[in-house]
């Protein structure tokens, strides 16, 4: 039994407004977001902070990068699928570019 | 005409040989390598450390991270395919692991 709750199909239709540039997969099981930006330096310090997050949620992000491009992808293995913790985390990394 | 020289196919035998945990693409175009860190504090720690060698080097890795994995691959876009910077910069993140 997953410890944390999967979001049911209406809470999730709710939830995804509140994230409108993160992009569900096919199989609704988790979000995912691209940035870009201008080198790696900007690319990595934008990581740093995102790493920062993650680990104060206790939630961590699949996520890569080339030079200046950062994709992350949130899921909720505890709830095999997406969760309100994956929509928190969203909203703290779309917070961080203002 | 690329800036960078590519290896040659006896040059890369030889610098393989350097860095002997590391897996040559298919299409020997790059070299990979996996590390596995107890957490995510760990894994991320170290991506720090790489990150300022590469920054240093001018040298940017292809990563990806998820909690404690993390993989990188190394090639060299101005040359199209492996040179000694890939090398270089490979020992220099097997460095850090003592």
């Amino acid at each position: 039994m997953p410890r944390i709750p999967q979001l049911t199909d209406e809470e999730r239709t709710v939830a995804l407004g509140a994230v409108p540039l993160w992009r569900l997969s096919d199989d609704a099981t988790g979000i995912s977001r691209g940035f870009m930006f201008k080198d790696f330096v900007e690319a990595f310090s934008f990581m740093t902070q995102v790493a920062l997050l993650a680990e104060r949620a206790d939630h961590h992000p699949e996520w890569s990068n080339v030079y200046g491009r950062v994709d992350i992808r949130l899921t909720t293995h505890d709830a095999n699928g997406l969760s309100m913790r994956d929509i928190a985390l969203a909203q703290e990394i779309d917070a961080l570019l203002g």
